[in-house]
């Protein structure tokens, strides 16, 4: 039973078999192949427009940190959830790439931006005060990290707020797949016409092996030749690009991203439902993607550890178990079992 | 006729296969897998020692600069020659992640380190002369820049010089594989048992889609928990580390990587023959390894160009040809062909 | 009236007479002259040991990112005040400076951080989780940005759990005259005795021109090097020297500085006595050291507005008046006046 | 005798006068103070020109480093004379300021740059080669390190041919008055009418404290916000900025500064004088400015030693005598007759 993370799990058998197909003859370096020619129209039938570009990029830690950097001076701020993975997960990787900016954290329940305190934080935003760092990037993240999701409009609102300001826009999409599920979004929906001007869109916890794209649009595209030479010299211009490409667009190709997403929120909602037919078990957040936070009463706590299942205690007292589109339902079935003895 | 580059080939069929081979199940995530701990093993023996550290990195780049990173301050300087990879194709990422170290340029023939310039450089070195930055690191590179390798002895002395006024030696070897199927050197003997501190060993050129082993020996394995920080924040931690362990593993089982460097280099000694026995050809450097650098006559340089022979030109008036493992011989046929019309 | 800030006020004139005194014939650069060499008899009169090194620097914010430079790498956190003056008045000089070292806010009353607060963080702390930037430091302020003052006793308690868990220990002292003057401490009572491994020593506030001593204390002086390496690229390392020091032996000569904070704090004294005499006025914050914080009711804070008195609104809603070595008597009876009016 | 450098000397007694003049009353902090203000009109008629911003900075070394890092991003590199003061002399100062910036350094006789190295170099700049580091700004110094003097002409065409090729163009004026007083050219014409963008114009080794100006120029004021956060965030943003300011207005008042480079330079002719009347020993280069540099024959080699002269060898076998708008002619008798008893 292991749901420590959507990371654990194998990559889906059609990303092995495009790169085992494209493992053929000779390609040019560096994204100027076929494969990656093609990634270009799979994006642009999934986000339903040609005013992007983009890179793929085998992380997305630095997948974030590359956005934020074109998107975010070194003498400026980015604001973010305080439990942003940008914030907790990532190792000063914005600072890094950025050179120094500042992440000017917001509260919020669930992981999602309090809307009074980033209003606060905007009308206190003064770029001419020499003195304090300002912001000049809005960063969201959506599924956010304690698994709920932001609705377009939200994400809209919070963006045009932002924008009103000078803050341009970031959406760190690492399951942004899981939140499209459950919102029913379109991805341009969730993206350009919400008012996002970077987006890091996922695929790696979806079902890649390592698989992250960055998509710059309409004025935002100014800054890609900076985006590919900060790609550069961070080590994230692999040569052989066609690889990183095939994954992409296996992912992409009819859709089997959005189709592994559903399959893992819906195994998520089983989990919840297991857990929550409990005594004494509550989610700490709704489940509206591919992750369960779960208070569980201490006989509970005991009978998983007892057990070994692979789940991860999180801050505020809960646990989180992860799905994937990997997971067996033998792994669902057997938590079922074990929580039937508690 | 692609001689463009070595990062041009594909991927040799062992390493599909082990990626393949790995895709089953649910593994732990950032190098506590299994697959990640049977490279530890190829590893010792490969390298005859236990005394070792490793960080499994996708980019060449990126590995370079991270070895760095821990071997020189951001305040210090490193010493490579003035046609380093380091200095030359990297974009700046030796300065970007230090925080801002120096490279102090030193000249030599065929992209060696001449022993004077370096000498020189050891002797004005004055650490507790604040206003100048002081070397802290050698970076050395083999294969070189030029295709030429060096020799243990010569590592092995170079490394003295330094060690002897308190630098710490790396050594890219990006190209390493060629340069030992020329020498006939040990991996041993031509790193920690000839000074080298950390090496960066790559297989990407090798043969593998994007793989390369930073190997920390001896003393410098104090750093690795800064190394694995470093590697974190810049994005070159991948959760699903046992698809980029497999490439590995699948590179050093049987000493496949070696063989496939051995075939990349008789490839490219076909290749000198073939130019040589023109009139007016001539190698500016020795075909150590995999790559020819030939400087040619307007009329072969003709035919070259029409014929679509894909190579490089390079700085000082040649051109460069690179072989890899997967060089068909049809491909050489046909560069014969060219020539004899000439 | 101007109460803006302790930096709006002219310098001492023994710090003018100080400069001029030691304009005279050739000096060696770069700190190697006679008046620096007095400031280290100073200073060790003046913090009872002569186990430290020290760097004398124009610049507060720079003081406090050099101090914070050599005690936290780049991929470590700094925890600090939410209000602290490196996180909100010094525009990320501490990350840029450390090279992407982030802060770690600490809430609490009147700037000071609260103790359950501090445990939590230094309970959490974990440097072996590599995807978390781990706290290497704890940054203290006294007088805080609040004006009020830590006891000895809270700065030795904060210090040693902050060590207990292997951080170590920065103070700064832009306004520590101020804290000494109230509190009665010595110098060596409120650093090194109690923990402090590096002190932003104020004097500029105090009555300098631009004056501030960062001081190494034991352990730390190790990393005296790097700080002059530091200083020196960041251009913190005048060649002319002697004109910095003079304003330290100035300042530091007979306890200058220390009768200059017990002037400053007494004019707040009264400053805070006049303001509140007035019906509903009243402190947000104990008026420890030179700077009063008064919650003003609608009336008297028009009357202040229409009248020009310079004080500086702080959010929370309070007015800050900050009090100097050279705040006019007549500055005071004005207020007195235009309060009595009201 | 003391030729060590002209950092060694005292200021100009008007300095010390101007500073004790403005140290009355309180003053707004951070430039906001009347006596800036006049800095900005002796400016104006120095330079003849309005269209400028300027930032006063006690350090020659960051106001080099903080103009440089407005001209040439963290991707990018700058075009300097491998003997520049920014490479060998600030300790890494603009890698550090723009965040990793590369330097590329070119030869030259008498550090000036030679111009088909120039040319060269500009030649192969391909800003869309995302592998290397492109060349963004062009910095010349004038005075040279080797105490040589540009001419207008040469400024002029210099910046002509990197206006080429999209850079911008700096000038390290630390000892520009130096350079004024040799060339008899006017500031405009030298500095903005030759194209310079940004200027570090120094006034430090000329006769004040610590004063050094960054004056950018026309297009290049759209950076002057950002030049501000920059100063702010590496400490250069002093609160009692009147006494900085002071020096300036000292300096430029009456036109003091270029009388005093006039006296500096006059004793440096008198010292090459003296020394070339020695049979044996030559010049180095031509004393165009403050500094001279002699080869010496060995016999008075032993006798400068002896007498403890204070002068500094230089690379390439001269020793560097520098003479100050202070040098007493007492010190240039004395090495007369020291030279005489030889």
């Amino acid at each position: 039973m292991d749901f420590a993370s959507d990371t654990t799990a194998p990559a889906h058998p059609s990303v092995i078999e495009a790169i085992a197909a494209v493992n053929t003859g000779s390609a040019s370096s560096y994204g100027a192949d076929d494969v990656t020619a093609r990634v270009r129209n799979l994006l642009a039938d999934t986000f339903e427009t040609n005013d992007f570009d983009f890179w793929i990029c085998a992380s997305g830690t630095a997948s974030n940190a590359l956005a934020l950097s074109i998107m975010c001076s070194s003498i400026g701020a980015i604001a973010c959830h305080e439990e942003a993975h940008i914030e907790r997960d990532e190792r000063g990787a914005p600072e890094f790439f950025s050179g120094g900016a500042k992440l000017r954290l917001l509260p919020g329940h669930g992981a999602q931006i309090d809307e009074t305190a980033l209003r606060d934080a905007l009308a206190q935003n003064n770029p001419s005060f020499v003195h304090e760092t300002p912001l000049e990037t809005l960063s969201l993240t959506n599924l956010t990290e304690c698994g709920t999701a932001y609705s377009v409009d939200t994400i809209t609102h919070y963006a045009a707020l932002a924008k009103a300001e000078g803050l341009n826009v970031h959406l760190d999409g690492a399951r942004l797949a899981n939140a499209l599920a459950h919102t029913g979004a379109t991805p341009a929906e969730m993206s350009w016409k919400a008012g996002v001007d970077v987006l890091t869109f996922g695929l790696t916890k979806t079902g890649a092996i390592g698989c992250e794209i960055i998509i710059l649009f309409g004025q935002m595209r100014q800054q890609f030749d900076a985006l590919k030479a900060r790609a550069k010299r961070s080590g994230h211009m692999p040569p052989k690009m066609r690889f990183l490409a095939a994954q992409a667009t296996a992912m992409l190709d009819g859709g089997l991203w959005l189709e592994l997403a559903k399959q893992a929120n819906s195994s998520a909602k089983t989990l919840a439902n297991l857990l929550c037919a409990q005594p004494g078990v509550s989610l700490a957040y709704p489940t509206d993607g591919n992750e369960v936070f779960a208070v569980l009463p201490p006989a509970i706590e005991a009978k998983v550890q007892q057990a070994g299942v692979k789940c991860y205690p999180w801050p505020g007292g809960s646990y989180r178990f992860v799905c994937s589109w990997a997971t067996p339902q033998s792994d669902l079935d057997a938590l079922r079992d074990l929580l039937a003895e508690a």
